[in-house]
């Protein structure tokens, strides 16, 4: 009996017809059952003649499956397995977890901290060896990667491979994808699976020369179901529609995006997390439509985060507040200080932040597009950061104050169960209290050196009672903000940690 | 014959009836005259039978007055003196110039650069003359300043003076101002404008503790028309008529605060500048009203600048963008580094900052409140910015695109004549070229170290002819965006300055 993990690839495949275009005409579907229980599942064809079907256990024990198709070779196959228990380091995917987070399905709490290497799929294997390689040394868990190579500055290398066949007049048929380019795609999706990382998987974007922004809606439709068909079944993946889908309205209007949404949602039967990323600040999806799991945005200022949480209601990941670089592109240029600031300003508000780095160089590898090597400061810090906050997640960090009123448009603090953490960034007072818990305890301080990723003791004192402060005719009661206060360096770019009682 | 230079101060004074009360029941005015031209200057009680009228002439030769009263002693009075040309660096009283900026009378450009000592003619003489030392050995040219002492936070001390007689009862008598009170702060205004100092002079505050924020209407316009007798012939009187007047609208409704322009407009003849200072960032008076002449304002969200000033179509100084300090107050805690980055921030986007210090001590001796000496490292940083200002200012400079869109969101360009300087912040390039000069020509480029304080040459480059961007069907033409570009260290906190011409 074949045998496989909980949360891990079964497949199978059929030979069936390799005449006509099987990629349009063959349809193949698979019906996997647990007792009562029945999951449908997309096959997809591999080329050659081969159809596969690929689905992701979410219960251990005993499953069958039954096939029906369009054709006689296809129909009525049938299989049966075994599912053994997740391995080691297995959480299943990940989920959207206390409105505002993210858990495996396992219910471990997940944090994402992610990095782009939007084409990296498309470069020499040797680049995309060092791309895994690096991934595997630094503390991110997620990575945003295009389907599609691109075309853009610094971005002028040929792909990989094609996305879709070629015909015999030498042009794209975008009736046929390229099995050979998707076997690839996937096949990184799961070594990123292997090393716990998120793929983020963008379909759509506008950086195009090869004529791919260009398929028709018909051919659109079909591959954002060929890719559900192929990928669903990889526990890592994300369905990011695109990056920067305001500047493709112009080939793909609104409702085309919605389709593609609501495609995900009768094709990938896991339902993997779905997200929309916008170009210009202020063109942001409705991330409100309830086929969206959760808020994607690029903005660079990311004291607005509290605003985002509040506007939509859902998980906010702020994949791009610009990256660390040095590049002419302004979006692409900040220092490695202020993205690991950006970063603790929007974790400490109750979002979660993404990573890119872009350093000019010779031979245009970088990061933020073609993956490699990392040659930045921020990533150490941003690991950092995530280390901080495992430590103590159980739900997620939610802010001191969501409506953040005074101080908490300034600071940011957020609290997770009995750990508070407030983040000083520019500000640099020497003694602290808003926000600290109310009641009288036992409580340990901390200051965290986001930039030198320290963490050091910090003394408890009383509260201040300040003078009282008027308001014309009003006095304005300056009770102690909370049971105690704490003593800080006076120097920026701090964390305070509170936690209650001890720890070892 | 008397003489008196231009924009200084012309005071003749009388004896009068000191029963009753004078300072409510005489009613006196002078009529100053040059030809045909008259001026109206309401005159004042001094206390002790002595009456005054003072005058700032603005322009030299001969000039005469006579005075109106309703009691006989001060009626009819005349007199006449000679007008001399401006002492050496009186450049006369400041004025609004090219919508967006400021100019003496005698129209040299005028950058406020300010600083804040609410309440320093409160305390001990020995401190205020250590606040004009400081103030002297620094490149501020404007100085915020109440003239009501402050209860507050760090503000416990005893007041210098009683602003308000008190009576037989040992209460204030809020019908008779205390002229020691009024001699001593008209005194160090005068002192102020010894150094080319401009007294930004609050008129109301919120933190009180003796029942200057509850005096009756009535009592309130007094006020308001007696200091404009008093200080308006001083050339270097700016009126802010409140700091955070919105936390005074429980005792002063909206209609006061109109009037008290209106008094000013009615009693200050130069019509010296007038502004007011909301508390809350989201209650900003509304600046487009006629009797402000410039917007001032609190907020730390400097990069809104441009915001304001498409909102009010005046200068703004934002005079409180947070604080260089450590106190336990968020408003008073950031860094000079920060502060000194708000600073280019804001007036690389057209408007002007106000700087101030808070760090603890056990003295309570915090320069924003008391004055004294100053302890940060962001008063240097400021003089030079304003240095790097005065070398190339004209009509001021103007941001490179009003409307702040991409990229000047993010950082921050500004043109004065053929004069362009681009502060990058948080941004790091190691080239650039958006907003340099479009025509072929001679430039010279340097880079602005703003933390050091240095200036070093930088090399022109062509600009660079960057990868089309496509945006779906449309591509993007990536034409230079400059006639040329130049290169850049790669470190944040840098400005960049072009400008047309070599200048030895």
């Amino acid at each position: 009996m074949t045998t496989v993990a909980q949360w891990d690839v079964f497949e199978d495949s059929f030979e069936g017809p390799s005449s006509g275009n099987p990629f349009l005409e063959v349809k193949l579907e698979a019906f996997f059952q647990q007792n009562s229980r029945v999951v449908r599942v997309p096959g997809f064809y591999d080329g050659d003649g081969i159809f596969r079907v690929r689905f992701m256990p979410d219960n251990p024990g005993e499953w069958s499956f039954s096939t029906k198709a369009n054709v006689a070779d296809l129909d009525g196959k049938t299989g049966n397995f075994t599912v053994t228990a997740p391995r080691d380091g297995v959480h299943g995917p990940v989920r959207v977890a206390n409105k505002f987070h993210f858990a495996y399905a396992d219910g471990t709490p997940y944090l994402p901290f992610g990095t782009t290497c939007y084409a990296w799929t498309h470069q020499p294997l040797s680049e995309q060896v060092k791309t895994l390689e690096t991934m595997a040394k630094t503390r991110f868990n997620k990575l945003r990667m295009g389907v599609f190579p691109k075309d853009y500055p610094y971005n002028v290398n040929e792909a990989l491979h094609d996305v879709y066949q070629k015909g015999a007049d030498g042009q794209y048929d975008f009736d046929r994808p390229n099995p050979e380019s998707f076997r690839h795609f996937e096949n990184q999706v799961k070594a990123l699976g292997e090393l716990g990382i998120e793929a983020d998987i963008i379909m759509f974007h506008p950086y195009d020369r090869w004529g791919y922004c260009d398929m028709s809606e018909a051919q659109d439709y079909a591959y954002v179901e060929y890719l559900a068909a192929r990928l669903s079944a990889y526990r890592n993946v994300w369905w990011s529609l695109a990056n920067e889908y305001d500047f493709l309205l112009n080939t793909k209007p609104m409702h085309q995006w919605e389709r593609y949404f609501h495609i995900l949602e009768e094709n990938d039967p896991y339902g993997h997390l779905r997200s929309i990323h916008n170009g210009d600040p202020e063109a942001n999806y409705d991330h409100r439509k309830p086929w969206v799991t959760h808020v994607c945005i690029q903005n660079w200022d990311v004291k607005r985060t509290g605003e985002w949480r509040l506007a939509y209601g859902k998980p906010v990941i702020n994949d791009e507040p610009e990256y660390e670089g040095n590049i002419i592109q302004v979006w692409g240029s900040i220092s490695a200080e202020e993205l690991v600031h950006r970063y603790w300003i929007t974790t400490m508000r109750g979002g979660y932040a993404g990573h890119g780095e872009t350093f000019a160089n010779s031979d245009d590898l970088l990061w933020w597009a073609k993956g490699g090597e990392l040659h930045g400061e921020a990533w150490k810090r941003i690991g950092f950061l995530r280390d901080v906050m495992q430590e103590d997640v159980q739900n997620g960090f939610e802010p001191i104050d969501p409506t953040t009123r005074y101080p908490w448009n300034r600071v940011s603090g957020a609290r997770d169960g009995d750990t508070t953490i407030i983040y000083f960034g520019e500000h640099q007072p020497v003694i602290w209290s808003a926000g600290l818990p109310k009641d009288d305890g036992d409580y340990h301080a901390d200051i965290i050196d986001t930039r030198n990723m320290t963490v050091e003791p910090a003394k408890i004192v009383a509260a201040p009672e300040n003078h009282p402060t008027r308001h014309g005719a009003t006095i304005v009661q300056r009770k102690p903000d909370a049971a105690f206060a704490v003593e800080l360096p006076g120097r920026p770019h701090l964390a305070l940690r509170v936690r209650a009682g001890k720890r070892v």
